[in-house]
């Protein structure tokens, strides 16, 4: 951390910065330069408030050098990959993983008409909901246990891995026990006990980004769940908000290469909510593999008008098979397989 | 609802939007205007997921006329006062209700001595938080129930009535025992599960907005507390994130008159997460009063540079009193009354 | 357009609104449904200021059915060609057009350079800023229209077609004499005077969006082009100002679908100033592609950190050459011809 | 300027940034501390390109320490005051300064009643849009140099000062010809072909903040007219795009005190184009000035309905009055004068 004053060799600020972060922070402290106005802070300083230096009379800039996430950063690993189940790892360079599924489990025949779909194309990790987050009150909110024992049968049959999402412990634990993945969305990115939470868990996890959360912010969460023990955090890029609403979310797919220089885990990318309409969904699919992601999380649908959630962004079986038509010749091209 | 259909007397489209919206939803659904283009969907469409009908091909627009609350919506009445304990009434047009006190509960001295500060002002309620949602997982967090029982002694002491943040369900219940107001923040203001939690709570509830959340979804999220059994719900408008970095966070004061006219929910204003640093508070604190806020939650601390949270954006005394001061006088002139 | 009131057959208001329009717009206006809540305009209404009417107590909701260009909506026309040299139209569905040189024209070696890199790719249209729009008053602001002679000499030598950008009326026509392409920059999007002028411009045209400009008035802005007899005008996505700030913009790459469905007008992408870095810009590159864009404009420099602009975005020779190779497979693989 | 390099001691880069910044920038660079890792560019380094830096391999961070504008600067004085007419200072510490009027200039009888009103309420600087800046080439685009006229002969009838919109150099040398101050508006806020010329101008200038605009960009603009010549530049904030769609656009005033510790500039607030309805406009206009904005500039209009321009946000008279009137209470109750 650098912290420039506005003064030339202010000798009572300094006392006083290097008084506070000895006390407060344990930190020592040097005065670089001829000209006293820069102090250095080495070491690790992710837990200095650097805001509290900022506000100082007399401060003109403060910096911190490193990030303030210790696990998820670069410097501990160039590129992690995370095993879902055996042959299936994300996050290896030759590799893209596809994930897909309805947003919501609602029925056997509904996830076993899906998976077959899904299957069919060559996919092997099967997503579906069953506890479902919902703007509002009066929405369909999921089959719960129930619609996670549906998913476990007929992964099962089919032989896939599988994905759900789950908003709290308990939830967790559930998933834990049926799934082999657990989700964490958009809207509990910050929800920190959760995130504790899963950091004792088994499984590997999908973190959303937050739909206002900075790169920071969005690696801190991920620190949460490594600091608790649990290595296998995947990041999924799934849009912000912005001022466009002809999409629903603006994909960051410049993040990709962004985050590859920050941090160590796989990226993914859910072009699903990001296109909000089933046949925007393709282009920013494509987009997303294009641009480096390790995966793609999609929704499909055999019906999406009869669909209980999220049936306006789900393909149906055609826009699907295209889009995998399209998506094996452009990671052939990239010298990438689809898995 | 209105669907507007691209050409005029398409009978296979209409007559496929009336059967989905009468089998899905239980709607009827009538063709409107000589060149039947327009469907209208009278009575209660807020369980319409309106995006499937946007979807269709040979459909131009949906609108929805109503909004999807039904007990946050004006229609219910014209605006709610909460009564946080007996003669001080958040919500009446009269009045303007201050809340303060520190980020954190740090020990008895320092919210005692902060209690003071409070208190000398005329302020009847005290804030102080005991859970701590923290960006990092390195950071203090709070003291938890010890916090909640040090909150409830000095706000004794003082005779005054006490709000604290919850994060979970467990905490939730904790707030409830030991305070008077509930706080629900920006990041689990979509934690649906606790949102429901609350709604069988019996203590008033202030909610903040996400930072990326609309005014629909924030008051879908008030929705889920009120659909729970519980009324009194207080929002809070703490500011979003925008491009602008300067200032911590963009608070929407336009906001105010335009969420009068959606909801009769009492809105206070947090200028201190706003602003992020202390000297900018008092600005944007009067403006928020100027702009028509019920009342003002602020962040005051004895000794700032100490605090163990928020210290950068915490009033010292003595910017606390000036505050104080201007606020009098500005209420004054509002006709109306600083409690 | 459809005024949907509060009250049902509120006489006095539907007579003032229909008197309105009538007197104000020239617009005829039919209560219609029996409920007598809607007034519909039907027709071009394109003129109307929605918000007059959106104002009004007893008006719940206004909306138009139709966008308000009519020159650059998709009814004009499924999809325009803009030919910009005989064999290279942008905009053509088996088609991706590049265009690709140095930020600004430094001097006649440096452009010589950078046009052999470009060539060498096969790339046949060649950019180079004699104008340059520089977010200070202090830094180089171009040759001027000594750089457009140096621009004409060169893309002459290599057989190339031109692309450059202007700021004033002035500029335009000097770009027109010497250029084939006139380039609009987001900072002048809405500069109306000169998208009036360049109107009565014979030479085609990019149109980038502005960093804050919705999809309407970005289509309003090409409007003014079109509305002027420039029918050559080509939309650029070049990214919005959102609050992630690791990557200079962030792409709206879903716009490119979205923006498919609602104009005619060709679409290409500028990944180099969305990116910000140059080893960011080949993945964003490649995700523009892959969504969908008829071509792609991108700044090269044979020696960027000596380049007077925009050096941190420009690729290098081999990063070029890799991009390029990449490319070629990768439109290949979807079945394009990379121009 | 401080840049960080992620090694100690890194020699080969030491140089290579040191020749950089030497041969390019003609700037000393010195490396300071121990570690070496820290080299330190004193002196005026606005010119210097940080992301040439920023982008290279080996280097961890760059800090401007220093703002790129040296004449906007609070370093050059505390605080300015540009007169606009005898008397009527903005940016005094003891006055807040009303401008008001109709968006367009509509005809002689309209202003004539709009100068009526806003006099009556004791206000000196009438503002009137003879060049309107329209989203779309079909609206109403003003009077042009008819509507100066009409503008100068009504202020002179009410003694009063005017404030008029340029948006061509042409229209910037009628602008001062005919009225005492003239506005750039948000769209040509980066227009620097203009503020060029405008920095040439004898009259003060009105420089709002372009809708995607940050406070350095802004402050950069309006040191293009500084640094032309020109000493009389207010600010104006008129709001930022935002998520946020219901209010038309968000007002940032946590940015009156922030740019406070920026510039000696003074700060005014536009709160008709933000709140975009006339009934949320005087909520905003009365938080603007608890704020601390030196003026605020409002819409007005005899007959708001009737308006060619902006009729939605213009205050009638009654709305004008009762704005007033609080307005005159909250400046006496913070010790200003409403001038």
């Amino acid at each position: 951390m650098l912290i420039v004053l506005a003064k030339k060799n202010d000798t009572e600020l300094i006392e006083h910065i290097q008084d506070l972060l000895q006390r407060k922070y344990s930190c020592d402290a040097h005065v670089i330069g001829e000209n006293r106005r820069v102090i250095a802070v080495p070491g690790d300083s992710a837990h200095v408030e650097v805001d509290i230096f900022k506000n100082m009379e007399g401060v003109r800039t403060v910096n911190r050098v490193d990030r303030p996430y210790k696990l998820a950063c670069r410097k501990q690993r160039d590129k992690s990959e995370v095993e879902v189940k055996p042959g299936i790892k994300i996050g290896s360079r030759s590799n893209v993983v596809m994930m897909a599924g309805p947003c919501s489990i609602e029925s056997e025949a509904q996830l076993d008409e899906t998976a077959a779909m899904v299957k069919e194309q060559g996919v092997n990790i099967l997503r579906g909901g069953a506890f479902k987050p919902r703007t509002g009150p009066y929405a369909f909110n999921g089959l719960g246990e129930e619609g996670l024992k549906i998913l476990q049968k007929i992964a099962e049959k089919y032989d896939m891995a599988t994905v759900t999402e789950a908003m709290t412990e308990e939830q967790a634990d559930l998933v834990c026990e049926y799934c082999d993945i657990i989700q964490i969305g958009a809207r509990n990115m910050q929800n920190y006990d959760l995130l504790r939470h899963i950091g004792t868990c088994s499984k590997p996890v999908i973190l959303k980004n937050g739909l206002a959360a900075t790169h920071d912010e969005w690696l801190l969460a991920a620190e949460y769940i490594l600091a608790g023990g649990n290595p296998n955090v995947i990041l999924c890029e799934r849009g912000i908000r912005t001022h466009e609403k002809e999409v629903r979310f603006t994909l960051r797919l410049g993040s990709i290469p962004a985050l590859r220089e920050l941090t160590h885990l796989p990226i993914i990318v859910d072009p699903s909510h990001a296109a909000g309409k089933s046949r925007w969904v393709g282009d920013l699919a494509k987009a997303g593999v294009a641009a480096g992601a390790d995966g793609l999380i999609v929704e499909v649908h055999p019906n999406p008008e009869e669909a209980l959630s999220d049936g306006p962004q789900s393909l149906d079986a055609e826009q699907w098979k295209d889009l995998m038509t399209d998506l094996t010749q452009m990671t052939n091209a990239l010298d990438k397989e689809l898995l």
